[in-house]
């Protein structure tokens, strides 16, 4: 397919007209820049080009960054997190027009492929998570999302962009691998292992389901103390005490309904299946680098079950939806916010937390949505 | 409580009269023997005593007499299935009388605690896998179940008692943590890894939901024969190929919808980590003697349900009634029948099973039933 | 079964020793009377004879009071909610003793049967809601619980009896026929068509699973307020405007994704089935006396479910804990209270609500617990 | 949007050059010829243009022909049914190419809206029901398809067109409105009311769950003996006995775990409700002109659920694959076969059912795919 003539919005800027933005640019472990890149066109007909107003930054981009990530190469633009406005779409594009004000998500999908159509978004075959990895993605004046019409949700304008932002991947990814698979349900105890932004999403979003308690686990007071601020029913500091042990003989023994994962190494996976209860779940939503020990030995009896998940982000309408009515208040995740000129500064501060106590970084555009 | 005065059955034999009984005691690893015991009594009053006219061996027996089960006592009379008629019941019990028709569940549940309440009779407080392990069990001529009431079934007269007898364990195994937890469903693609007595189990109750594929992967040629006449629609010799392999080829790379670990080892756990296709589900039914290397650094986002489960028998009434309704045909599992009297070479049977090919070994009481 | 001796309990009253208590007796349509009965005996294995120290008065008893439930005989004792103490138990019980202070269930269950088994208590094939209906109730000093281990719940001693006792049968009756079978989840909108206090039991404990909106209708200005007061998004009354223009107009013409009858009357569902969004659902609590007409010309494309229940009280336990963690406060219902010997007083109070503005009217024993 | 230059197909013929064909058109109540029309072409980018090569007629085809249906025009070309061969896509489809071989869905998807993101593929906003209907259909040489990526499904070579083609509507509705929400579960007792060709393809799925017993009850002998054929357990000429009774009766006095509605009257729905069990379920296929009756006074405590559909289609990738694996076997349902010349006949032979013993009439295309 060829690309196709762009209908012109009236708020493009000039740098859109010359054919140039600014963009944080990934140039192999260790190294990133914000340079000048050419903003981007429509390539399919299912193609969207979004002026990015909100966007942020993931701890998979410091993953990337410390050359975790192949499939990342040299030169992309990173950042799959954003809420902007539609620039242009393809001819395809049936469901937004220019001037849209949009929510990005982390992972694009199709809506054709067999995993789109069972709601496994994060497998589709031409999509996934692509923004930021394989594709440019959204650290950038301006970023291409192809298949739009099922990967971009309109954002009405009262909703405000900061929380919004939130839900291009960190609110789903709690929600769906951790609330979700979990199988929360009201009067369950859920410990969370990690009170970093992911665990406290957990923490938000667990709450939709009045569980009797929410304990976390970190090894930092001051995120803690955040974690009791969003409703923690009690916090244990794993770096003081056995948290175990805590949280055993804060269930007389019996364990959690439901431990969430939230870190990513075998040392939280094992907390998880130290403290879980029988018949309860493990619902890790860690990024693991290693395998890890299965105590099958001591499991195989318990009637445990254990889920993995990749975000398939079929629950963004419904987290906007929640949002929107007052239900849901991601906000509070926010500590800092640069503009996307200042975004070298924004990374130093995201990836220097226990000294900055940064939990989400915001970086502005330009213009407001 | 104290023991009450036991109504009298008009079966009841000269050796229930007499007091003593023949039953097959373990007395240490490596160490079993058929011996006179004393008939059981009535304890509690919702203890039944019931005469055994069907019983069998299954593999956790095995597992005993090697010493692997902590929990069984020397001088322990092994055993928890059964098919048998009521001799006595206590105070309490309700819903059978002396000369019923009973199915022994391997489970002894109470029906009060909170989990029976939640059908996690595994797990319950005062029950859950008892018989032939903390209280005597059911290759003997007579024993004791506590919690009567919730813990037999009534079996109809025209039922063969061969099929019967592999509901008090094998099937309601197969199928609770098997097919259920694996969630098999019309079209799936399944695996199960063991095609011994209760890998075969799982083949013949994953047909109840018409899956489109079941492969069996076992060691032994003549049990891979037997599956295939079972109904699996392919069959792998991992003694001879590569099962890994020739799963993914056979499903295009994407592996199997429901991947079955029905051996209780770390080989075939990671045969199934292996197989499992995106958004699968791996249903472990084997008893784990060790951790295993769970691959979260490459099924963290994977989308992937792992269960584990000991059996509740829950789904003993519906398993009857399928008996009952020709749906299910579990006799085709005996292979080898004995008397009680010759129960020591039904044991040597049954543990040399690559040489006597033997599945499940019938143990006949006296009298039937 | 013979009747046992009885264990006696210090706390046991004069009135006990002497065999005779106060009890509110129906005779027949429009009779009843508060008169000296002689205290209940254990007479099966699994009795218990609690003493009563808080009770209430339910919409049913009304219904009883018109004639409408033909299964009460004159001379029943009538009432099925209570918070008491354990007096005495048979020989067959087991999680009890004299002197536990305990939750009576509304329904009576075996645990055993069929029904017990699935979750499907109120049709217990020897229970099911028998209390106050075919056999004598809990409006009295003393009531005989049958299936004792499987009727009764354990009460900590710091809840409080008015929030408890509401968990009998109007808590458990509105989540579980109105909340848990409209299957309502986080970010849904929800009708509730009747704001008497089973309308507002159901508002209360549709919010453990937060969804974005809940409307209430009814006709009675007092009962909207107090509906606002418990958290409902907009209230409607019906007897000023069309609720269904109304509701309708507030989603845009979608309607609701789930509307709960909690009336009783053709008019009520008919309210539900002009409301209920394509895809949604319609749970139904209300006692209907007489058909309705289901609009199947308007919804066989509409993907609409529909359910009826009797409450089973499985969520009993749930419920308790909930209380326990202050996730949910029912004793707000609570508008009246009286002593026992002021009972033909509480029922006039409760029967004439649209003057009293009674919701639900407590009854307390002599004793506290 | 404009048209596109359309890619030419090998295998287009003469008539599509020339831009006629032949169609069956309705001309209001009554009233259908074979006519000739233009043929059609690409209007929007995700349309494809379909050459039929098998179709065939459904019972709603009927009822247009009756007035029935107020939304389908005079001049509407009929059918939602068919199998063929892309002769032609718009821009914007991304997994079809001419030249393949499609199944066409009675149900046409966006894939975008929210009904289609929750898999309420009926309900979509731009689509759903339209073929035959607000757009010209399929009972012609040639049909246009909106939103072809989610509304075609490919078809492999090998299968059968008569079976394949019955995947259209038919076997998705019977499966989906009748089997999936009806949540048949293996050893589960079905009653079908109506054994014309939807009520013996909910038999045909019914059976992938394992049912213990599957009742048909009609009041044509003929396809009751279809239904034996196909596997029913037993079967009631309602028109010579009391099938309310029959059920009953079979059923011990309990009723059907499983009612499915598949005729579409107030009698055939009244003999739902009177055969339900107590916690079984009411699934209706059947399409209803005029509301019913629904005995609430007798149900409000029964436990009953109670199902409507339009079919979603969402099953037809499962549906094409257990026809593949030969575990789904539709084709005989096929009595008559015409081809697209004497369609004005095949209607006759196929609304004329009681004389001609009809159940599903397949038209032939010229060539085949």
């Amino acid at each position: 397919m060829t690309s196709v003539e762009l209908p012109t919005h009236p708020d493009a800027s000039a740098a859109r007209t010359a054919g140039i933005m600014k963009a944080l640019v990934y140039h192999g472990p260790g190294q990133r820049a914000l340079e000048t890149r050419p903003t981007p066109t429509i390539r399919e007909s299912g193609d969207a080009i979004v002026r990015i107003t909100t966007s942020t930054i993931c701890g998979t981009d410091l993953h990337i960054l410390k050359g975790d990530v192949p499939s990342v190469a040299a030169g992309r633009i990173l950042g799959h997190e954003g809420v902007g406005v539609i620039e242009a779409i393809g001819a395809g594009v049936s469901s937004f027009h220019p001037g849209d004000r949009v929510l990005i998500s982390c992972i694009t999908a199709c809506g054709i492929c067999e995993f789109c159509r069972k709601g496994m978004r994060s497998h589709c075959r031409t999509g996934g998570w692509i923004l930021g990895n394989i594709i440019d993605g959204t650290q950038a004046e301006y970023v291409r999302i192809p298949h739009a019409d099922t990967s971009l949700y309109p954002v009405a304008r009262d909703l405000d962009s900061e929380a919004v932002v939130l839900l291009s991947d960190i609110l789903p990814t709690a929600y769906e691998c951790g609330v979700l698979n979990g199988e929360i349900t009201p009067g369950d105890t859920v410990a969370i292992v990690g009170a970093g932004p992911i665990g406290l999403a957990a923490l938000l979003t667990a709450h939709l389901y009045s569980p009797s308690a929410i304990l976390l686990i970190d090894v930092d007071a001051h995120r803690l103390s955040i974690a009791e601020r969003f409703g923690a029913t009690s916090v244990v500091n794993s770096a003081k005490e056995d948290a175990v042990a805590r949280v055993l003989a804060s269930t007389a023994g019996a364990g959690v309904d439901v431990a969430i994962e939230a870190v990513g190494t075998p040392a939280a996976f094992d907390t998880c299946q130290s403290i879980v209860a029988a018949g309860g779940r493990i619902a890790n939503i860690g990024v693991h680098g290693r395998p890890v020990q299965l105590n099958l030995d001591k499991l195989w009896d318990r009637n445990i079950t254990l889920t993995t998940r990749l975000v398939d982000t079929v629950t963004t309408p419904l987290l906007l939806k929640l949002v929107a009515a007052g239900k849901l208040r991601p906000a509070g995740l926010v500590t800092h916010r640069f503009g996307l000129d200042d975004i070298m500064q924004a990374y130093d501060t995201f990836a220097d937390a226990a000294r900055t106590s940064a939990l989400k970084v915001i970086l502005n555009g330009r213009a407001a949505d």
